[in-house]
């Protein structure tokens, strides 16, 4: 498998920011996330503090980025990272359709909108999962519920549907949706996920719904679910000024690695763990040749 | 004496991207430095890795910089600030002109270029001086020499000559210098200032000048010398994630906390660094509320 040098997840302006960096130094990389950036981004009404653009909207300074990576000829892999697997030599990335094996990571995926639902955290791998695409095999003739926070989710919905023998779809946008025969669309406010005597319910404003299992697609995952063993506090993934995080390889940056959230501060940020990513790729290198010369 | 909220030193990516963002946020801010940037930035011919533009001009990008400080009506104060003191309430920021008086200071005075001459360190405060204005009166019927980096520091050589019996000005630049007739132009390269048996000399390459103090003025002093107090690893401040020194109510950033060297990086930590000044200076005024409360 093609092994790259720095996959960057994330396409807000950190993970944008280091895959410039990374770039200039002409390493081999993966940029993997929203071709349309991050939706913060776009969303935002005025901007009057990314040093450079005076008041400029979201969608302008968007525009000014991605004539930046075609300048640079950088593409953008639009993929949804479920895991990052720690391998000790290199990482191994899984998307929905693919796995790529990369030196370094370089995590940039923004922070969690909104808070955990409760009893998310207890019963994750026991009826809660982030991932249909991956878990669906568990699902034969069973029943489960989908949380999906984007019209992207339906596609997962539906392959779910193809092995459960019943899927409730709990859009939390709005939107027209049009999904299989054996999927429900459930138009109300997910509260909770409970287990007791062996019975899980996904329970929502309005009602509660017996279910095998409850995915939960948001447009990231907690930064310790995505990167097992991973150092977090809450939210936010531990790192030292170099942007470093507990597992070496591993670099975060922008607002996954805490407040303030402002993009400025998550471009410099990228450029930080994108530069301490070469260093250690260097590093590695030496190490590497060492080991050559003393066989 | 009127009192600033922030007083932000330095003009580069830094102190602009802090005095923008405490702009915003209402604050009254001194920035004081050089009005055409920094000289790095001028002079710099290709930047590719500030996020937004694209293979960018040094000169553009101080352009967009100076239309962004127009554009919120930032106004840059052009004196140099030769020390500051922490007063326990505010700061005291010496200038060769004026005394200003601030709550909190952001320090971004970038990194001092190139390395301090052997003797300087051992000898500042007993013949090695880095303000002459300051220091002049201490030099009357006396001999010093000045080490100057930039034409800025002729005037600081005539007042100084008004004092001294004899100067020797030895310019680290190039160009035509006209100087008062007490002071000897003297084009040679500084190498060591030494003591020995109560006499001082400065040496250069080409010969010994036997002075009683020498002046070394560069574009920027030392962060040791800047603030006196601050805890520093040699060149750099030491600073947290929220760009905290060890001084309450003294943030730093940009080149001056450590490398990477970048325009980007040094953006984003003078975001962070203007937004811990921010609420350093709601948790004081909390405080000050309590106390004349409880009075």
């Amino acid at each position: 498998m093609e092994r790259y040098d720095i996959a960057i997840i994330g396409t807000g302006p950190a993970g944008l920011s280091a895959a410039i960096t990374a770039k200039i130094r002409n390493k081999k990389i993966l940029l993997i996330g929203n071709k349309d950036f991050s939706n913060k981004l776009q969303k935002a009404h005025l901007i009057k503090n990314y040093l450079g653009f005076p008041s400029v909207s979201g969608k302008d300074l968007a525009k000014a980025f991605e004539s930046h990576l075609e300048d640079m000829g950088i593409e953008i892999t639009e993929e949804k990272v479920n895991a990052v697997y720690s391998m000790g030599e290199f990482f191994a990335l899984q998307t929905a359709e693919n796995m790529y094996e990369a030196t370094t990571v370089i995590l940039a995926t923004g922070v969690m909108a909104g808070k955990m639902y409760p009893g998310e955290e207890e019963l994750l791998g026991r009826g809660v999962s982030y991932c249909a695409t991956c878990d669906a095999p568990l699902y034969g003739g069973k029943t489960a519920a989908i949380i999906g926070s984007s019209p992207k989710e339906e596609a997962e919905a539906e392959f779910l549907a193809e092995v459960a023998s019943k899927v409730f779809y709990i859009p939390t946008y709005k939107g027209e949706i049009q999904l299989a025969d054996n999927i429900e669309i459930v138009r109300e406010k997910p509260k909770s996920i409970e287990e007791s005597d062996g019975i899980r319910k996904l329970k929502t404003d309005r009602g509660d719904y017996e279910v095998d299992g409850v995915f939960i697609l948001r447009e990231s995952v907690s930064p310790g679910q995505l990167v097992p063993g991973l150092e977090v506090d809450k939210n936010h993934v531990k790192v030292n000024r170099k942007m470093e995080t507990s597992i070496p390889g591993c670099f975060a940056c922008g607002d996954i690695v805490g407040e303030p959230y402002q993009y400025i501060k998550s471009a410099g940020e990228g450029n930080i763990a994108a530069l301490s990513a070469v260093s250690y790729l260097a590093a590695l290198r030496r190490k590497q040749l060492e080991q050559n010369e003393s066989e």
